[in-house]
């Protein structure tokens, strides 16, 4: 097989079925969604049985504990993802909405009308679900997808493909609107990656090694996420319960996501009354502290270096610094954040003011945990990724992160004088 | 001078000048461009001998009469340059402006900041006046600039940005919110569009030769505007009278720009009446019709080729197509399109929703000229170009195609359950 005349025809079918899936009415973007879950219901044992062979495969490969546990599809997240297929059925359609119809001087109405992307290129790993996940999203918002999930959930995206190829068939729109890539030579990526002409924007799904190569090699733009390198700031008029309560949230309700937090910083009036508070809270669950010098005179904790203002731990371990007012707190979150997450503390309405609009990062919150930095909580209703970019979307991305507006111009015979 | 690290010290104090020009309120912003006004003013006698000096080089270099025309600054194109910032400075500031804060089931109130998107890279040919339009749009929207301008205007340039920098100083602003890249070798462009960074987007604005190049070779995200390919296609429903007053300004109007037809389509069943009413018109014009044989069969003209229906001919020329009906216009157009501005006219509802809908381009219109693409007629008040993508920004980009949205939480102490 010749990839790259492989990957050029699955992108010119690409975009030939966005044409048509553009035009279908959110009646037959539904109807086709109802029927993929109906083929899923009907063909969940083929796509069991795929992800078994999938899965012994990468055990014979010696996949590790934690990404066979990724690629593993039990009949609880089958039915997991079903659920999640009825939630974007429920979804409004973006798609056509027409905005801001306002008169001009010349006599012409102009506004804006809300349009799918076209062909959108997702590149993944193990987890099998966001083949579906993302296939639905994609088509609900009126794009063609061409889905690279790993070589190692090869069988299982395969099956899943299949089922929703035969929906989209049983509801009279073209196969071709979903189209799993169906290699595991490496250089498909490459392909897809490098055509303007079929695919318009990429959004890879994964570890930060594949985000970055992707964002460098790139020949389209690309949806990104990088780290989360969240922090929250206890400003010295902060409410103490809330903060306690804000700051053990933040770091300890989960570890493993990009949304908690990495960094505290404490304003330095109010370091040494709630220090020994936060300390016996981390210990209960027997958080790593890494310390400023300042922090570390108050309380016990291993001394920070300047790499762990940057980490992104996704673990059991938090760096503390004491700053001197909230010029400082921005000053630090400006240059050491990934740009992703910030939340202050405070009750003082003039200083909540700046900090929302002098921190530079996708979400910034005031009184807050900053795990509530996710699709679902902002009432996006499912999210394809969250984006560090600041160009087309930022944070969160759902539906209409997948859509761009075009101009409507309507007149009465008008013309330029 | 190492191109390199000089460009790299550009960067970084872009960087930098960025925080500040970010955090500057409408009342500091509009400040420093009525300070760049009068610094204009003051030195009008310095910028036009600057450009007198670019102009003999031109001539000595042997640029041609098209390229000297658009170098040269005249009093009264510098009078205009001025009345455009005064524009710019009554333009309604988009920065901080908050929208759809909702409250959420969880009890958050979620919504979004309109923010600038950091630094912005500005790629462009001869005219100087591009470099004061382009600053002060990026300033006016909250963001710090690197102007890079044609080798030809280099003094221009630098005197333009010495009045600006003295602005800048006079409302107490860092100068280095507007930088002019201060050397004619070329590899600073190559660095510009491949700092990521320091540089969070760029904008060419010159010849697609040019942008083709920046696009290719760019490790940013870029705001490019290439071809216009517009069609105007007359349905068999059109008033006629419409239909000629349209056809006759988008095509004749002005020639040389973006927003002209180059293609007209005309329904079968009208055309052997309107054909040659159309033909009698652009005859007055001395335009050179080439068309369909069906067209030939009904007036005079050359035979198109293939080539034709790509055509962006900036000239008196127009491609003329008889179509069967809607859906082969809109096949047409999608096929050979630019994707920059297409009208239909019509007096026919559901046919004109049909083709605001399903034709895939920046701008459609309904019995209006295709001429109005433009930023001022839509109302932006200014545009920093018009973009031919579909990410970010499509079709004519204001000061809010320069600016991004942040994500904003405001709670009482909500933590994640």
């Amino acid at each position: 097989m010749n990839v790259e005349i492989y990957m050029q025809e699955l992108g010119q079918a690409a975009r030939l079925a966005s044409r048509a899936i553009a035009r279908a009415n959110t009646r037959e973007k539904n109807a086709a969604l109802q029927a993929i879950y109906q083929a899923l219901q009907q063909h969940q044992d083929k796509v069991l049985s795929a992800n078994a062979q999938d899965m012994a495969n990468g055990r014979q490969n010696g996949l590790d504990a934690a990404l066979l546990d990724r690629l593993e599809l039990t009949p609880s997240r089958f039915a997991g993802m079903l659920e999640g297929l009825e939630q974007v059925i429920a979804l409004t359609d973006p798609i056509g909405v027409m905005t801001d119809l306002a008169y001009r001087p010349s006599g012409i109405q102009v506004g804006k009308m809300r349009v799918p992307l076209g062909v959108i290129g997702i590149i993944y790993e193990s987890r099998p679900n966001v083949t579906l996940e993302a296939a639905a999203l994609c088509l609900k918002s009126g794009n063609a997808t061409i889905l690279r999930g790993g070589s190692e959930a090869i069988h299982s995206n395969q099956a899943i493909a299949d089922c929703i190829q035969q929906g989209l068939i049983a509801a009279n729109l073209p196969a071709s609107v979903v189209q799993v890539v169906n290699t595991t030579d490496r250089a498909a990526v490459g392909q897809l990656i490098a055509m303007p002409d079929y695919v318009d924007v990429i959004v890879p799904r994964g570890g930060k090694g594949l985000i970055e190569r992707i964002s460098r090699d790139a020949r389209v733009p690309v949806i990104k996420h990088l780290d989360g390198n969240c922090h929250v700031f206890i400003e010295r008029e902060a409410d103490i319960h809330k903060a306690l309560t804000i700051a053990f949230n933040a770091k300890t309700h989960r570890y493993g996501v990009c949304n908690a937090m990495e960094t505290l910083l404490i304003d330095a009036p109010i370091a040494a009354h709630v220090l020994p508070k936060l300390a016996e809270l981390y210990a209960s669950k027997q958080v790593e502290l890494r310390a400023c010098e300042r922090t570390r005179a108050i309380i016990d904790a291993q001394a920070a270096t300047e790499q762990d203002w940057y980490e992104e731990y996704l673990a059991p371990i938090l760096a503390i610094k004491v700053v001197d007012d909230l010029d400082a707190a921005i000053e630090h979150i400006n240059q050491y954040s990934s740009h992703h997450t910030e939340a202050i503390i405070t009750e003082n309405y003039s200083k909540a003011r700046r900090f929302l609009a002098e921190v530079d990062s996708s979400s910034v919150m005031v009184n807050a945990s900053t795990r509530f930095a996710d699709g679902f909580e902002y009432g996006l209703g499912a999210e394809i990724g969250i984006s560090t970019d600041k160009i087309h979307a930022r944070g969160p991305v759902g539906l209409e992160g997948l859509t761009s507006q075009k101009w409507i111009v309507l007149g009465d015979g008008h013309i330029r004088q």
